[in-house]
């Protein structure tokens, strides 16, 4: 069964795609540690990072620096934090994260909400800066 | 004035290292989070990941992989994880974190401590692993 970031890539499920190219996507986490939280998911949809191919992984890594330098210019934060973790979604994903202090990337604190409208500003703002 | 990972680099400041080309270094974090919890640093002396050039970026990324492909090898974990946060020394670094769950990549918790002979053998257990 295809998992939720493939639904949200083939458009099966709503997301907020910030970038997107052939072999990567980028989108808000919708249980974000800060406001413009990312997640950059290579469209193989493979378990741990590490057992992409060379060629696959290099692409996502670089894919995920231009989503970093996009976020940098447009967020207000100290730092785009970046963490893998991946055990809960059996789909490798990169977490970028508007940091100010290194409380802001722990994954077990409490997750923020925020309104569709400010979701849905913060990735066009986000968007926005590879224009 | 040099990095404390430079100084390391430069064989200045003694480290667990556990593997290394012309660009990049990668040894054991001293304030680890869990054994062999490993630290990969570009050579080039830059503050922020993501203001390397694509190259060097793309060549440390490639690094990390491999570092971490030999980790999982050799380390009872469930995965390896990863971290960028960089707001405490100026100059990129890659947390490589052998866990077993979401709590073990919590940068706010009290760090380990090893013995020497502990950090070397678990080094040299890392080392052997890409032989």
């Amino acid at each position: 069964m295809a998992s939720i970031f493939t639904k949200i890539s083939h458009r099966e499920l709503p997301g907020y795609i910030v970038a997107e190219d052939a072999v990567a996507i980028a989108f808000l986490d919708v249980f974000p540690l800060a406001k413009g939280h990312v997640l950059v998911v290579p469209k193989q949809e493979v378990d741990n990072l590490f057992d992409l191919d060379d060629v696959t992984y290099a692409h996502l890594m670089g894919f995920a620096k231009k989503v970093a330098n996009g976020m940098r210019a447009v967020l207000p934060c100290e730092r785009v934090g970046v963490a893998v973790i991946g055990l809960e979604v059996p789909h490798a994903h990169i977490h970028l994260i508007p940091i100010n202090n290194v409380s802001d990337i722990d994954f077990s604190r409490p997750k923020l909400k925020f309104s569709v409208g400010e979701m849905e500003e913060v990735a066009n703002c986000i968007r926005q800066s590879f224009a």
